[in-house]
């Protein structure tokens, strides 16, 4: 990283009662930050993907679970208890496809269910540590996968990289990006591809704006070049991160994945997929049983924009995540290492 | 196509003296056309994308040719060919990648030179007739493409195309849509995926709006969707267009084609690339002897609006066409017929 401030996208402030998160809608232009104390506000900004990225909204729905016991006026546990049930439920319900939503909800759940003798400012004190806990783990999990994925790199590669799996998408390290960074601080000189990931642009808007922060030397592309790129020898392997990974390795990610997936294979190019161990879901058999959440037509027809970009009524079909077949995917990089093919047996003993 | 007017996105007024184009920038707002008189002014239109697709470049450098004759003062025979042929220069610098440009003023040059004997009324009656007859066998084309690519579709299917290469990338029928309009009129009740195809849109401005106007049933996706949408068994074809085929089969066409052809390998969905005998250049061995034409990176960091969607000075690569490997395509589908692999004997056999 450079000499400036390092890039905390999701904190909570110093009195323990508001959360501060980096609004992602309005980068690159502002580097602008929002201070969040309800539950509700905390749900409007993960739909609206003020907070986006797997582990971060995990992490943001565990902090919008404790902050919902900070602003409850219940007076029995049993209310408490209905009324963080109904809290997480309407957080989980936000983003369907990532694990980790329900995942760090569940934590909550379980640390309330152990604090259920307690008086509510101790509830609370448990849940703040809880949600801590997540936050730590998760600076934890990137350096980790840094560390693990560097080990797959060499210096002065290209890289091409889909989304946005950098610190915006975590509390602080990222995870597919986490092993540039910490090759970039040992003069690795990596070059990084990033296409721009259509609908929300979250590469042309977010990867750029972090790695030009980071001052990792970058270029923009669009989704589509990928097969130009790689038939003109320009990339090196592929780091993608991953919302959730089922029991025989299939990954959920970004629309596009799969498409970037098979175009690697095509070529030979190496394809790595890259996420925290909270994303392996062994309860989940395949791809097949991944839901696959579809989102607003506009993200298509009206670019963010006032200006309309399709005609009036347009039949669009937005699909906001894909499911790469496990047999495309060379190695998946967790926070417990590196796991390589065949994926069933060894997701199983490595998670189960 | 309904009983509205028939689509004419490019032709004379009926003075002659001037070239009436639908400004394809403007699409989907507004269906606005421009009167150009001056080569100059088509030379703009050609390079801005007013009018574009492989085959209506071709007719409107042909017509900017013609009208370059009628506004020239030169009073010598020699001097009229020396201006034409700055004009033919730089009006085939403006798009490097399609073969049609220098095709079409390869025909006008070569008319004008059987013309030289004529007094300049004539000259320009006879680069007109050179111009109307690319019109006309332009249309013919689009016809023959829609007879022949039908024949491989059946009702009921569902398309997937790339761009656009439809009427409004010809003067009336199209290449890769004539098929679906053809089959539109026989009651197929097709349902054609239209991908958006960044960086200028075209899917989603011209292709979603030209089926629109026909009644054509159609949904917008994005660029990278194309994984999942033939992982979910939604695609029966992918029908694309051409700027250039090498002799070898091998195809340039606008970004993402290779990207979309090598999924539709994948997952042995039928890859069918359409274009006009005038696209297929047996000088050119293969498709590494094809230049790529690199865009503007506005195009990816500004999306044609003012609010800027990459950080400043973010460094872009924008190829604007990609190389589809002649191994990808299921077959070639000219006005000439339907070729099929090997193709590099068959090309030959038919083209030479």
């Amino acid at each position: 990283m450079t000499a400036q401030e390092p890039l905390l996208p999701l904190r909570l402030d110093a009195t323990g009662q508001s959360l501060i998160i980096l609004d992602q809608t309005r980068l690159p232009g502002e580097e602008h930050y929002l201070a969040l104390t309800r539950p509700d506000e905390i749900r409007e900004a993960i739909a609206a993907l003020r907070v986006r990225g797997a582990p971060a909204i995990g992490l943001a729905a565990a902090y919008g679970y404790y902050l919902a016991a900070c602003v409850s006026t219940a007076i029995s546990f049993a209310s408490l208890r209905a009324e963080l049930a109904a809290v997480a439920a309407s957080l989980a319900a936000c983003r369907p496809t990532a694990v980790n939503l329900a995942w760090a909800l569940r934590r909550m759940e379980r640390r309330l269910q152990s604090s259920a003798d307690l008086p509510l400012v101790d509830i609370r004190r448990h849940l703040l540590a809880e949600a801590e806990a997540i936050r730590l783990e998760d600076e934890a999990m990137g350096l980790a996968i840094g560390t693990f994925g560097l080990d797959l790199l060499q210096p002065g590669m290209n890289i091409l990289t889909h989304c946005n799996a950098g610190i915006l998408a975590t509390s602080r390290y990222g995870t597919a990006l986490s092993p540039i960074y910490l090759g970039q601080a040992r003069g690795y000189h990596f070059h990084v591809y990033v296409d721009e990931t259509r609908p929300l642009l979250q590469g042309a808007r977010l990867t750029a704006w972090e790695l030009g922060r980071a001052g990792v030397d970058h270029t923009l592309v669009t989704d589509s070049a990928c097969a130009l790129l790689m038939r003109q020898g320009r990339v090196d392997a592929c780091l993608v991160g991953c919302d959730r990974i089922a029991a025989n390795g299939d990954v959920a990610n970004k629309i596009g994945t799969a498409t970037l997936a098979i175009v690697a294979r095509h070529f030979g190019v190496p394809f790595y997929v890259l996420g925290p161990a909270s994303t392996v879901d062994l309860n989940c058999p395949d791809g097949g049983h991944i839901p696959i959440e579809e989102r607003n037509k506009a993200e298509l027809t009206d670019l963010r924009y006032r200006q309309r970009m399709a005609p009036p009524d347009t039949q669009v079909y937005n699909p906001a995540f894909d499911i790469t077949d496990h047999e495309l995917i060379t190695a998946i990089v967790t926070d417990r290492g590196v796991i390589r093919p065949p994926y069933s047996g060894q997701l199983r003993r490595v998670f189960a």
